[in-house]
């Protein structure tokens, strides 16, 4: 200021009052910029959608106020919290364990779908339907015990790097949305997973990559089974045995099922999340419904037919979800527009 | 002390020295008598379990030291929590509501076995069989909203009482073991429910006479419908589906469902808990296991074989149970031994 002599005096006089008034209601606090929630949001309507909710559910006088209990926040994963396209993560988990898979049963070398995984043909595999990929999930994910399968999927999310970002897949989550996570949690929310994935396997690093605990995961899951080993030692065996899918209107009975509260806030990005962003509008006082819209081809990928696109062949953004969204309030993220950056390695 | 003159000096002299030691150590707190963990249970053998496995757990440099997310401590409620003899509360629910339902479906009134619910003799109701009962639970706990539910089942709760003790029957929770659930939680543990009653039945009273939350009460759980009323809002249907029987093994399954982590402490009273122990004790380091033993006819009942005494028609603490609770060193709690007091009003 002082190194502009020709300032307007009234301009002038008018920053210092402004200045002094902002030391007033702010103490000087070195770590606020930094502190600012919300980093990698640009400024916006999906920004402000977030800080505003979190205001009106939080100001104890409010009309909106909601107590501490009830501060649940209900997160869809794939597509929602980390990438998702070209194929979901946990159904490249299965097809790396097929090996494995007929290693131990090798009756099943030359039999279907695993004589194609086990070929390699990338093209081959992604035309497999989806009753071969039921086979697939079945052979990898049932018939050991919880304890084995953990194992297993931790080594592997611990190692695997997919072939685009030649990362982690745990790397490819969305920073803005770990961004907005912890600051639901900030302000007193308990953030939950509600995902199509396997309950058992987001488990197993959830709590490390999204701060989540395992009871704070609703996913699909499967009929565990009882037993006793040779020692003794009891052990629950994973059943072919569908218990609860987690998907679209199973997502809401998931929630039911799991939680027994109705969420104050669902982030989801498809079809599949259409029903717990509904359950989650028709609660009363201020509600937060938002759609991931995956418009940045540059940066992650573009796809759906809102956007004139193909769909995917995992989430789909369709024009119906989009005219929902805008019929019931649903605020779209527009990753291109709203994200600063999507990934916290860029 | 002054009111002994012919007291040992030496004596005198050693109890000064405690005592001096006891302030240096411990600041006056006035609460500190009245804080003391507790203190419905008699000192002996069950009392110092619990207080001793807090301490091994919570003790930060010990080799049992258990973090805070791990602390997990799971309760079953019939019989270790409340009353359930000569018949389960939520029965005595089901029983009530056949009115209701048949005044909605009059085509009910003759047939078998509402007519003899109908009938009001206590007798012919006793002899119902399993079968009978299934109809009466499906008929008064399925094909409403989760809400008309919800509604339904707290007006019971917050007004029906029971024949002995003229009680509201959340009066007729076991004053010790709501102390155990609060030393437990002052510890750092977080306590469910694992109950074979149903779930959404318990959480709809469970945070107010327990301190237990919804999302941390697993029960039977039976399938929900999603679907949408005339004005639009989605509502969730009671279906007469079996989710989860969270009985026996069931409660191992149902705790990997929805906490996915090992308890490290357990409360049962039948052989329904077993597996729910024995899960329990196979984890590492320090692990409570306590069955309660309904051995106090005068103050509540008296009842199973480990006593020598008939079943009840409801928990079974077995001969069988009394063998494996000793050879696996789990505590027994004995109500009439254990306990200086049942309940709050006694």
């Amino acid at each position: 200021m002082f190194e502009t002599p020709h300032i307007h005096r009234r301009a002038m006089l008018a920053a210092l009052v402004t200045s002094a008034a902002a030391r007033l209601v702010l103490p000087p606090n070195p770590a606020s910029a930094q502190d600012a929630p919300l980093p990698s949001w640009n400024e916006g309507a999906a920004k402000q959608a977030i800080v505003d909710f979190v205001r009106a559910t939080t100001e104890r006088s409010g009309s909106n106020y909601v107590p501490p209990e009830e501060r649940i926040a209900a997160f869809d994963q794939d597509g929602t919290l980390w990438v998702e396209h070209p194929i979901y993560t946990q159904v490249i988990y299965c097809l790396d364990r097929v090996p494995a898979v007929v290693s131990k049963k090798p009756e099943l070398k030359n039999v279907e779908p695993f004589k194609t995984v086990l070929s390699g043909d990338r093209e081959a595999i992604a035309r497999l339907s989806l009753r071969d990929l039921e086979k697939i999930l079945v052979a990898t994910l049932t018939g050991m015990t919880t304890e084995e399968f953990g194992a297993e999927a931790r080594k592997w999310i611990e190692t695997a790097r997919d072939p685009r970002w030649k990362r982690l897949y745990t790397e490819l989550t969305y920073q803005p949305m770990l961004e907005a996570m912890h600051y639901l949690r900030d302000n007193g929310y308990r953030t939950y997973i509600v995902t199509g994935g396997g309950q058992d396997f987001v488990r197993v690093y959830a709590e490390k990559v999204y701060g989540i605990p395992p009871e704070q995961v609703v996913g699909t899951a499967g009929a565990t089974k009882y037993g006793y080993g040779e020692d003794g030692k009891p052990f629950l065996t994973k059943e072919p045995k569908l218990l609860l899918n987690d998907d679209k209107a199973g997502k809401v009975e998931g929630i039911h099922l799991m939680i027994g509260r109705r969420p104050a806030a669902a982030f989801g990005n498809s079809g599949g999340d259409r029903q717990m962003l509904e359950w989650t509008g028709a609660g009363a006082g201020a509600r937060l419904k938002m759609l991931v819209l995956h418009d940045d081809a540059a940066r992650e990928y573009a796809y759906g037919p809102a956007l004139g696109l193909p769909n995917s062949k995992v989430g789909t953004f369709s024009q119906a979800l989009f005219d929902e969204a805008k019929k019931s309030n649903w605020t779209v993220i527009s990753m291109k527009n709203d994200w600063k950056r999507i990934f916290a390695f860029q």
